[in-house]
């Protein structure tokens, strides 16, 4: 039996506001600039004056808000909103987010980026206990705990609860008189704290969403932080001690926007260095340097800096192929029919390409753009990963597949190579990504969670502990 | 009394094929490489054996054919296919593309790319004889032309029918049993035959498509010819022997995607000389080069490596912004809310920017980024355009707005400069434009019509004529 | 060969207006009471002071108005609506009226009810000399004529036009400063005029839709009338003398609501009389009667009274049953399951039940009503049907299938008893059926056409009468 | 302070099966018949060896189910599905049933139609010990009760959650294996059970439903009464021996399909007989009945027959009014444009009306109808309504909203005449809508509910008693 690592694991984008007069607008605009972090539903939920409203729908956030009266009715001085990542099957309304709960005695917001690692055996209990859940989703577990919780207030209840639930997590709260906003002990996902002209407090997965809003950076959340925010200010107060830094190291090498600050790193300067590593890791000939669009063209900027051969536009992405429902039959693949990508013969024929790409998972992507290199008469095909070969599943809240489907799981560097069809293939090596990347922290990594290179996990897997050891035993090829 | 362009110029997109068994599809994939070309709506029109059949709605072309079905009605081995561009007002299906006629004697599908001169005077002739039109587009006029035309055979009233229609033309004219295609007699759109690996040809607004659909480039569409094709095979032949090229110099400086070919020039690498030779004709000091995504990627790119500045990715565009119904209001405009375009601070701050932009229409979209670039921290933003100043309307197929809105139409190089608000302005030369783009042709100008710089129109104006002259001798301020 | 009468024949509705400061709104009021004219699509010309505007798609009143703006931006104060009747295959946004033709000298907007019989042959004569079609509707053959005219004034060229199109017409022509109503030589469809308390002028397919909007009947067009209506009132012109009334009957005995008053008489009122006429003529025992619903409780009405027999809800319609995208398999039908009608066991149990009906066209219908009166327990089921044996087709504007299709062109009264089950079967006499009307008019047949019955036309029969003669010869039976 | 009845308040329509291999299918076909008592939205859960699937959504069964993919992915030989009454704000499609749970041990299906009158003490209680809700229906109150219940069985946990909630209703449950149904112990609300050819058991609100899958009735649930079906066949338990028939007198009067039969009664031969005593109880001089399409048709034609005047159809319905989005503005409505009735002049014209309609709530729609056959020329219109006056609201599942809403809470007979400007008004008299319907039954009132006429409820109000006890002391006249 092979271990499956569950389709729910999500990479998601959070957005919250406290004290604008258009929060639920500038909540719009700031998911707006997270909309590469989740496409597959989006939602608002807005607090009037303790009055909590809600709108979501499955779709990009253009998409669910068509209508301005969509935004106006969400009126009221703060908001949470949330984008979701597009999983293959179950796509459900019940689990777009925010959540909206409503209770004799109050009424909360709830929105989640990551993964819990114990979630399983938390819902059973909660069930066990006759609580009834409304979705598939992980997320609705912390409000359970928060209303089985015997503490006295709802800040001690909460504390609680965030102690209870484990792996990753950035929490959204909205409350009738306060937002909060906690990360889990490693911090292994981002969230920030920004302020608007007008004084409003802005609370983002990415930093990019201040730049859209108008806002100014204040801080990063760190690990085990709660954050309450609330008319009389902000309030930095934290759940737990037992914390160390490990933010998922995927993030800058392909997840978040290139105009991003995550833990006072740019991740587009954090890319480019990871080229120039690459480049100085690099041992072939080549005459240019072409990445493959959108996410990889930091890396080949800094690789074609460091390494002196010109970075090309060798390969145009469709900019329109967003939502496309039909596809090439296998008969039209076969007579060359494609639509993502194409090779600019007139710029890769006859030449020695190298072509750099953020990361290899399962390699078909890989293989196809080596044959279009070739198939446009580029001489040779040189692969440069900005990232060290992909070999472990990650629980923290990232969908990648099981070990069947990670490629290099399963095969050396040099079978790899040869899968794909390149004519060599160098990665990154783990030193070099974490050197280049170079948050400013004493702990281990860099402060980066590389779990997914290594499979030195900085915390216990839970539920997924028994199925993750079996999962190493076997030896399964895919090809 | 202002002169206003109408606004139904338009640029446009056309794809055709004849001999494939899944031609609908293939055109389908044409077509979306050609997105770019013109979003408002789209359509296909299959021949199955004399049989006619067509699809088209308003939307991007994967908005219009959502289901397989939609496709698959589409039966047949040739079809012709169209993207049309979203014109600010009067969308409507009636104007949507091919045009599909049902004769008692024949069944006739048309697409178009260009605007003609003369069409006004033609649809009042024709309507005077009792002609009754469908649309409120030029493009019927040529089928009207046809129908009333007293030569003998087919070819010979569409060959007399092209005659009598003035100004930029690409027309795909779907007969029962041939495919024609035929280019205007200044070639000012550009037109490519392609050959499938099964031995279909297809033709194509632009060579990307061909990349693809998996077609190999045969030729480009020399001024006045109309190519006959069908199952015999391909002929070239012409409508007439007063031709001179002058095609379009807005494809190689903004429309084409950057990996087509037109007469033998790679966009891409026409765009990276005009940055290079605007890197040479610019005279400032300065740090870094900024692109405007996307369009100026390339030049920014040919900029940085003649002028041995770094090229720096200091301005992100959201990829998800193509269909937002919802936009700032102006009271968050001015708190700093913006979408499309984002600054990175950490890129830009205290360095002096070149920002590398394609051209300057209304100048109030330079005006923003160079305020985006501004508010990031850079020092100074020195703006180079890949093109020189654009002065006077085009007639002949692209939507540029009448001479009121263009700001070099009515400012010099110094109030532009001040107008959007930068440090300095470059304008590429006319005479760099020429030779960065470099056709092998000894027609004028290098072979490109630049009447939109200079004013000389290649061909006479006809129902333009009289009110183009009027709104010479006005000289209005917009600002 | 078989003849086919061509799938366009239409029955629809058309609603003018001339004079109301909400002329679109009162239009989209007006065409819902026309609804059941017509389900597939619809659509409203409003005329602002001479500038035309149009909105129309498929589907229902209420689905192609589904947002007030759509009507708000129909402003003027004049209109003019249609309602089409849902053919089977074609459904085509092109055939949706009103048709809006904007040419260099006017604009013109058009509705029509009913069938051309030389539709074919003008139809070609003008693609002879250059016409091109739009729609593969006859409705605009009208236009085409008119503009081809060499008449001096509109009115000439309009009067002219409507002496050569022949069959069955009502149109609606809205100029820019003028409405225009026609009805052809027979009168073979319905129109009527009315007027608001305001003084606006309204014209209607059938009089319900005073009711609807508070209009008073003034009085019906008469057969070859054009009514010609502006701002200074109402005239009365003709333009041919050759006429002779020959109302459709079915308007009559199905069609037209029964709150509809045409020629002077009630529809209600005369089913009441055919159902009356029909209980005289049946000669049989029974206990109960019931009404197929809804189309046949007036004359189930009549007949009970003139019977004396109790007049039941024998029968059950669904009235949800409009949009049914899901219908039963066969094996579901089989088991029993069934939508549309149901039989009432308690009332109809042992009852010897009148099943009265309009009339009957295949047969198919009547054979499953009679079953579920069987299934649901009556002792004897006869058939008394409203109307005599239809037998021929209509050219004027009705959807009669083929002779092939008309159970009654194939097989005596005797074997359609038969073939639908029942216990005895009464057809109305068609000299019943022409008494019951009771128009005042000195015409043959009470001023009725009753061709459908008796396959003598008031007109020759143009394009249609070369194939009719052939299907006469036929005698295919279709069990 | 007023007394308000909560919004929420519902009639619907539930139906289930067991044992039939297209199970979702007939449920369809089931739930397409008792579309009359729901319009706001509908579903379907099936169960296919254990494994429960659902689909759901706003709008009408057939909007709902628009493709034949939908009812086929509810694979299983069982099935129960809803359709939800339309309330006027708070249409949420999380409302929309049946529910569907999904637990670490089981998982179970949900349909409700009724009204709970401690559902808020059940909530605030459940709550109090964790419980989260997903929905603002009190459907899910149950659910909660059955997880929290100690007892050992499911079946125990079930009957002792039956018991713990008041009011009305008629639950369908569905486990893994079992489908179970259970009536509130008055048997507010009716539910009967069938069986189809095959042997399959069928559940429904009306055995109107059983006619249209072609299923036979075979009883109707009693009071307190638990049915469960499963492979084995049909168990008839009881879950409380406190029972005493009080069927909603609502259900004869408005609300069940004519040929629907509750309890022993067919509900048109029901109206019929209402009519007739309407009739003796009648005391005025008139010419003709003229009866409320749709539902007081069978009242109006016991009234004639009983008093021997004609029954005529004065009133017509706008077959297509279902779903209007535009309605006429206050404007237009002045001048006389409706929608929904038309009155027939030609029938109604200077006669004595007998106007029969089945009740009067807040007295609108009644004096809009008499108007309109004022307007229609009636001499004199005597209403004469089906049932007694409507004094006091329903608690049981019923939206009669709140006394200040009801006219006769407020108005004598005499002044509701005046309101409604009639010449006349006639209430049935409770005595003569008791024996009209006629149940076989020892109960008091004859085995009806008459709560809404008399005030006598047949229960204790729980939640509701101390806000009813005040509403009684105010008097408010709402004209």
């Amino acid at each position: 039996m092979t271990y499956e690592v569950k389709s729910l694991n999500e990479e998601c984008g959070i957005f919250g506001i406290w004290g604008h007069p258009q929060a639920a607008q500038v909540t719009y605009f700031g998911l707006h600039s997270l909309q590469h972090r989740g496409q597959e539903g989006a939602g608002i939920l807005s607090n009037d004056h303790g009055q909590l409203k809600r709108y979501r729908d499955l779709g990009l956030v253009s998409e669910v808000f068509k209508h301005p009266a969509d935004l106006e009715n969400l009126t009221g001085e703060a908001a949470i909103g949330h984008v979701r990542y597009a999983t293959a099957g179950g796509a459900s309304i019940n689990n777009v987010q925010p959540f909206f709960f409503s209770f004799y005695d109050m009424q909360l917001g709830l929105a989640h980026n990551g993964n819990l690692t114990n979630a399983h055996s938390l819902r059973r209990e909660l069930e066990e206990q006759g609580s009834i859940f409304a979705s598939s989703s992980d997320t609705e577990i912390l409000m359970h705990l928060i209303r089985h919780s015997r503490q006295d207030t709802f800040l001690a209840k909460l504390k609680e609860s965030l102690n209870r639930v484990k792996g990753g997590f950035a929490y959204l709260v909205m409350g009738e008189d306060k937002l909060y906003a906690a990360l889990d002990p490693n911090g292994f996902r981002p969230l920030s704290i920004g302020r608007m002209k007008n004084g409003a407090w802005v609370v983002s997965s990415e930093t990019c969403a201040f730049e859209v809003v108008g806002a100014e950076w204040v801080r990063d959340l760190k690990p085990g932080e709660l954050v309450i925010i609330d008319d009389e200010g902000i309030v930095y107060d934290r759940y737990t001690d037992d914390t160390q830094l490990a933010i998922c190291s995927m993030e800058y090498v392909y997840f978040a926007r290139p105009d991003s600050v995550i833990h006072g790193v740019n991740v587009h300067a954090a890319r480019k260095r990871m080229g120039r590593r690459l480049a100085q890791e690099f041992q072939h000939e080549a005459d240019i340097v072409v990445g493959v669009p959108n996410s990889s063209l930091s890396a080949a900027s800094g690789f074609s800096e460091e390494s002196g051969l010109p970075n090309e536009m060798g390969l145009i992405k469709n900019q329109y192929i967003q939502r496309t429902f039909i596809q090439p039959t296998q008969e039209l693949r076969e007579q060359g029919v494609r639509m993502k990508l194409s090779a600019v013969s007139s710029i890769v024929k006859d030449k020695r390409v190298v072509m750099v790409d953020d990361s290899i998972v399962r390699g078909t992507t890989s293989r196809r753009i080596v044959q279009l290199l070739r198939d446009a008469g580029a001489a040779e095909v040189h692969v440069a990963i900005g990232s060290p070969e992909l070999k472990y599943p990650c629980f923290y809240g990232i969908d990648i597949q099981n070990r069947r489907e990670l490629i290099s799981a399963n095969h050396t560097v040099e079978e790899v190579c040869e899968i794909i069809g390149a004519d060599s293939l160098t990665y990154l090596s783990l030193e070099g990504l974490i050197e280049s990347v170079g948050i400013e922290t004493d702990a281990p990594n860099g402060g980066l969670c590389v779990a997914y290179f290594d499979g030195e996990y900085p915390t216990p897997l839970y539920d997924y502990e028994e199925r993750y050891l079996e999962s190493l035993k076997e030896q399964t090829s895919f090809y």
